[in-house]
């Protein structure tokens, strides 16, 4: 008993059962990884919360105490979780309507997101209901991921530039504001945007190979090009400091409180939950499905498995937490996780080692940043979030299906045109309603024998042996409410063209499933055939379909003898 | 070219083909049962005029215009085209927000609803959107029949008894004000309630037997006993105005002008166009769906043939020019179709007759009933509409299949909790959920030989022939976006379940599609199966998906050789 409890205890804490099983060399890696990430993580932190627009701590609080707790209950191994670009940019749209000008009100909304994230996720959870998550298939998804990092992308372009564009502008009216007054570019702004995007870019794509050429070592090299960010921000800060650039119109992020999230639930009293819900379960939504998408692919690398069910409870409590912590909503970060997996991250100890930076940096170093350029975080984030961009994919997906392409393209415009949240629905609507037509519309062949073997194929495709007596169709779908009628009309169709038909074989092997309509479809088959002296015959019917007919009156009337097992065996009973 | 031409013409109006070959003998027959219908359908015309909260002269305008204009469209040749019950409750929801009290802006409405419903029809013909209406399963139309008529029943109530209930109150709010106010019932009226409600049922039930006992011959007693409707109507009129009932208490149709309606298009300049479209959206689903079930049913059983398409273009005509002509919103009824269709009609020359004996009617004798009880008429709908109840469907639907039980019930409750347009769209909703659930959560089937033959089935239900290196699966279902993390980790764990694996073939027999999360799931299981040197095997796979693959990279890295004809040809190759 006592064994069983620990061993329940230990699935229950994933990252507990590893432990037990480390030897130091992985701790060791995860050490370095975790210091890595925190390179990594820290400006991420700080210019997600601005773009959320809530004060640049929040984002620090959101990268010390979520990511510890997620540590304990998650089942990746390398998901380093903590502010996200997507769910920030979703913050911020839920909260300006919500907040109207408040900053306090703003601060409180973004724990009432948080939390009700956490508490969505977790219903999930308790109810089973995971698999509404698989509505977004991954043709939605990626078109949202890049419609979403298009749409972050405009939104920085005021920040980078210095021209004045409303917080809540949609998509076309920032391109707008900004064409429009594009006579209000601040130089100072700009520079230090473009340089800053430069930087990153290069210390991306270049800094590396010149490192190795200077004598590092690949690992070396790697290492040192990832603190760009945090060089970045933190020359940056000095010279904006040194020259008192904030005076000559350069927006620094202002007065950051040194010291760690305080355990504050003052915000369960505030009101607007009801509101902010719908707003939440959308944050909830792509939180959860970018983390398990990203834990997955880290996963299948190290043939490790993650458990989608687990993963529910393990961000909702996470997000819960981090609400009582003063953090804005979290979710596991693509770019972030792969940096701490090619770190060499073995267990979350990882993201507890990250955590402890982290809340080093709030405690130490945060005071310092009082003038770090905004354009700084800016051109951080529009770096980041640029590689989510992924045009091709929707070439691709158009080139193989036509449906999954076109909800593809539609996400994606939608997320322009239509805000975050509405580009989404319509993306999930879109390749729901497509799925749903094309069941509505299945394919029936009329087949007929391969000469020689006992395998029946389509008339059309194939030369086949066939007997005027007998009509032979394959149905290739479920049999359910939005297709029976057409399936019946064509049925009936292939029917009257045949002369002399003793009797019909409806071959059911891609037949999984017959609903209340579909039965009802067959039955009054079975007795207009009945009417004209046809016989009806069902072969290759599955055990699942067949469990159900059993109890039909359907199957009563039309006789067991005229189910067969295989195609071949109702041919050869029916031509003696 | 002349003759191609008549050809179109004549298929354009089936009627016009139809009388070409129609013998004499055949318009007799037309002449008749459209005399018998027109007798039922008088009464029941006056009745949903008032059930619509409209004068009851559009009741009748509803079933002179409407059914001519059917009667040369339509490709059924026995649907009775006419106001019908469940339309008309449709049309009092929608118009008394509308009209607000006022009775020529709610007349105005009837008018903007037919003219709506007809265009709406129009356009999904044109766009040849008619398979949406499939998405409205056998069992929620039983359920949304049966609530619908449970909540007509509860509306007539109030008429019945004479208590006063406010119009537009929903089913559970009469029934409290019919009990609140019980001491209000009205002896007179409630009386001739009683009387015309028993006078109905013991005409539909008993009449016939007695007067074939009388000596009539089964025909003659079964058209004697349908003029019972009339026969109230005339006898309880006449008794009213004798004794001056109105003056008692007894609520009375009221004046009805005499006369034929007049073309009048002065509704097109009113406004609520838009308002009044939801509501105008389901009166034409409803009202499609209705027309189009009744139609199939008497087509089967004379081996006729309907066009779905073409009774989309048919009633959107005939609702448009309904509108021209002061008519209510049409559709064809359930009763009224049977009982043409036994009377003998033959083609729609029947409705022709039906027509102008309502034309007769409304000239002459409409002024006549200005006595009329509307206890008489809520008779006449409360029994119309009680055989439309079936309560034991749902039962029998939840015995085969929980989840269309569910939705039917679902329905029943919708219609009768939420109203008419809420139950159907809840009952929808549900059933189309529930498709999804399902197809999300496949039956996926590991299978073996059946010794001695070359038929493979699931190693749980028969006793089958196996091998230690192969993993053999069915997929039961379309690999599509909702199913294929599902799909993909039962996989991994079958794969990762056999120590000696060299190959998996995964049998397509039952996937009828597969879209593009389904190739990548299919893509990087190949990947990783490759990894561990399994080879992948595809078999079974049918022609269309075939034709999709072959342009995908996929197919390429898989090796054409891969892909095997049946599961026999595939485990032969591998065992060799």
């Amino acid at each position: 008993m006592k064994g069983g409890g620990q061993v329940k205890f230990l699935r229950l804490f994933p990252l507990l059962a590893d432990l037990k099983t480390t030897r130091g060399e992985t701790l060791g890696q995860d050490l370095l990884a975790g210091t890595i990430t925190a390179v990594l993580l820290i400006p991420q932190a700080l210019a997600y919360a601005i773009l959320a627009g809530l004060p640049a701590q929040v984002g620090l609080y959101a990268s010390i105490i979520p990511p510890i707790v997620y540590a304990f209950f998650g089942t990746s191994r390398s998901l380093a979780v903590g502010p996200v670009a997507v769910a920030a940019v979703m913050v911020s749209a839920a909260l300006i309507p919500y907040a109207q000008g408040d900053p306090d009100r703003y601060l409180t909304g973004a724990l009432i997101l948080s939390a009700l994230t956490g508490g969505l996720l977790l219903i999930l959870a308790i109810l089973r209901l995971g698999w509404l998550t698989n509505f977004i298939s991954h043709s939605v998804l990626s078109g949202f991921t890049t419609g979403a990092a298009i749409f972050i992308i405009g939104t920085q372009l005021g920040p980078l530039s210095g021209i004045a564009v409303p917080r809540q502008a949609e998509f076309l009216e920032i391109l707008h504001t900004l064409f429009a007054n594009a006579a209000d570019l601040h130089l100072l702004t700009a520079l230090f945007g473009a340089l800053s995007v430069a930087g990153l870019i290069l210390a991306r794509d270049r800094l590396v190979n010149l490192l190795c050429r200077l004598g590092l070592s690949k690992t070396a090299a790697s290492v040192a090009s990832r603190t760009m960010p945090l060089v970045l921000v933190t020359l940056a800060t000095g010279v904006a400091a040194t020259f008192g650039m904030n005076a000559q119109g350069l927006a620094v992020v202002g007065e950051i409180p040194s010291g760690l999230p305080a355990f504050d639930l003052s915000f369960l009293g505030a009101d607007g939950w009801i509101a902010l819900a719908p707003s939440a379960a959308m944050i909830a939504l792509v939180g959860y499905v970018e983390s398990i998408s990203v834990a997955k692919a880290l996963a299948f690398r190290r043939r490790e498995k993650i458990d989608p069910d687990r993963e529910l409870l393990a961000l909702g409590v996470t997000n819960a937490a981090g609400a009582c912590v003063g953090a804005m909503p979290v979710a596991g970060g693509f770019a972030r996780s792969m940096v701490n997996f090619d770190a060499g991250a073995r267990t979350q100890s990882a993201a507890i080692v990250t955590a402890i930076w982290v809340g080093l940096g709030a405690m130490f170093f945060a005071g310092l940043l009082q003038n770090l350029p905004k354009p700084v975080l800016a051109a951080i984030i529009v770096v980041a979030v640029f590689q989510l961009i992924d045009l091709r994919s929707v070439r691709r997906t158009w080139a193989y299906d036509r449906g999954d392409g076109l909800a593809q393209a539609a996400t994606i415009a939608g997320v322009l045109l239509l805000g975050i949240e509405g580009g989404l629905l319509l993306g999930v609507g879109m390749s729901t309603a497509f799925f749903l037509y094309r069941t509505s519309r299945p394919h029936i062949a009329v087949v007929g024998r391969i000469q020689g073997t006992e395998h029946y194929r389509n008339v059309c495709r194939h030369a086949v042996q066939t007997w005027p007596q007998l009509l032979i169709v394959r149905i290739d779908e479920n049999l359910y409410f939005a297709n029976t009628p057409r399936v019946a009309s064509r049925l009936s169709d292939l029917v009257l063209e045949k002369d002399d038909l003793k009797a019909v074989i409806v071959i059911c092997s891609g037949v999984s499933y017959i609903d209340a309509s579909g039965l009802e479809m067959l039955q009054s088959l079975h007795h207009s055939l009945k009417e004209m002296s046809v016989g009806l015959h069902l072969a290759e019917v599955k055990g699942p379909v067949m469990d159900r007919l059993k109890g039909a009156r359907f199957l009563r009337e039309l006789g067991g003898a005229h189910v067969h097992l295989s195609t071949d065996a109702a041919v050869r009973s029916l031509l003696r």
